[in-house]
């Protein structure tokens, strides 16, 4: 987690993948003064940076001095084997907070206005009431509470949500929620069975793979699950089973173990369920380019980006 | 506009609709302390107070004291004939700007977030990465700032939105709004054009029948058109053509001059439209007596209740 020296920062080299868009790559070379390559299969002589969203084996190198990704989960990078020791890694968040947030409240009005049904009906050309729930006042647990989680929970908050935070770790009550609670407590517990909607926002790491399991699906009396971290964090059998009980009144999933779901895959046939193909959270170019530049002028005054990941934590 | 005076109050009888449901005629028995009777085919002898929603012939007379209206538009029962006059006209509102203004950032937040688009896919077992569009800092004009415009702006501007009112007399800024424009002024014709959603919330008047015009709608630049208020607000000749030419992008209609639309109706075909049945702004029972109560309380006091209409401006 701390930033390439200067002197080896001065002569690297620029590696782009491939997938980063043209107008991006132009972007990155203006901001580091170098040119950017953009071949990636074989390690170049001396320092370099990279780019780009999967980091190949031939670059797991000592020479790697900082590896920012375009993403903002950075599971399956660290996943493909240990990280090259001293080198930094950074990701990209733009506006995700912002963008994850507005799809989790408009899921949660759209359940709540009957946005599907209205949508059916008016195929059919049928012209019938339906009823609406008013969101305000209804608890919304949302697991995660950094960037993302805390984005979310503003936004609830706003439109008069009471908002409940599960972290892992003890801390103060962050912005946009009215209180937090320790996950694996029996305050979580009681927070999943006053929910109206559980939101989660959880990265992928050792310590959340399946952490939406059978205990924590019973303890729900009828919310609806809304996934929009990582679809491994979820036991899809335990959900299942939830869906079919009633203790999970619905679930909207816009990530899942398995991505992309073939047609043939059974998640599509889960119970008042919808998919949404890990639309959510797409970072734009321009996120890319923004946070890339921060990274760059932090690493340039020898201070440690925000968005640095602690390789160790996974997040 | 003014309390019936105390005397006849006191003497008054209390008729219900024979639609207004038993738990809330108990309620309003409770409230006012007498008997209600249910036949409203003839007027009794002496004054009376009357809770409905349409004013029967055989009661409009000048022993009608008070007629409280379980809905909040007033125009069907203004329009069937001239008011008794002197009586007091009341109506419910309830929960219904914060019912209306979730139905209004629901179908918003549906349109930037492709919720129909994502269902439909869902239903082909479809796994397809959709674009999303960020609400926030896009512009909403909404017609009408009394209550209901006031709390659509409100939560509109809640999600970081920025809200232009229209108005059609010249007043402060009231809470909610960014700015006020005055209906019929170069400034409506100018924030017409930067809107990315024109919400209506117009009650139904001589001055706003066919207000949506022409002139209107061919002023937009590809806003998508919410109605929340009065169908007939809506030359609805003029948004088709608007939604052929693309002036306006879409269109959201929970009002229609003539409802219930039958299937054979066009307004079921026009582009990129949803019909929604009137339910943006049902009222509940729990509405009803809370209005109704709070009214009571202000004519026994002899105050003019907040919720009275002005039955010659119409609202």
């Amino acid at each position: 987690m701390t930033p390439p020296r200067p002197g080896p920062l001065a002569r690297a080299r620029l590696l782009t993948s491939p997938s980063v868009a043209p107008a991006v790559v132009r972007e990155m070379e203006r901001i580091t003064g170098r040119p950017a390559e953009t071949d990636l299969t074989t390690a170049p002589d001396g320092p370099f940076v990279c780019v780009g969203s999967v980091l190949p084996e031939a670059l797991r190198t000592p020479d790697l001095l900082w590896f920012h990704s375009v993403n903002a989960g950075t599971d399956a990078l660290l996943a493909a084997g240990p990280w090259p020791g001293g080198a930094l890694l950074t990701r990209t968040v733009g506006r995700m907070g912002e963008r994850i947030a507005q799809y989790t409240l408009a899921w949660i009005l759209a359940e709540c206005q009957s946005v599907p049904e209205h949508t059916a009906q008016h195929s059919r050309y049928e012209w019938r009431r339906l009823p609406s729930e008013l969101a305000a006042g209804r608890t919304a647990v949302v697991h995660g509470t950094g960037r993302i989680g805390g984005a979310v929970a503003h936004l609830l908050r706003s439109c008069s949500l009471r908002t409940v935070g599960v972290s892992r770790t003890p801390r103060a009550v962050p912005p946009g929620f009215d209180r937090v609670v320790l996950a694996g407590s029996d305050e979580e517990t009681a927070a999943l069975a006053e929910a109206r909607w559980v939101v989660s926002t959880l990265p992928l790491t050792g310590a959340t793979e399946a952490y939406f399991d059978t205990a924590r699906f019973t303890a729900m009396r009828g919310a609806t699950f809304v996934n929009v971290g990582r679809g491994a964090t979820v036991d899809m059998a335990a959900l299942e089973a939830a869906l079919h009980g009633g203790a999970v009144r619905r679930a909207v999933l816009d990530v899942l173990p398995d991505e992309p779901a073939d047609p043939g895959d059974p998640v599509w046939r889960l119970p008042r369920t919808v998919i949404t193909s890990h639309s959510a959270g797409i970072t734009a170019d321009e996120d890319v380019v923004a946070d890339f530049g921060a990274c760059w002028e932090a690493v340039r005054e020898g201070r440690t980006p925000a968005l640095a990941v602690d390789t160790g934590r996974g997040y």
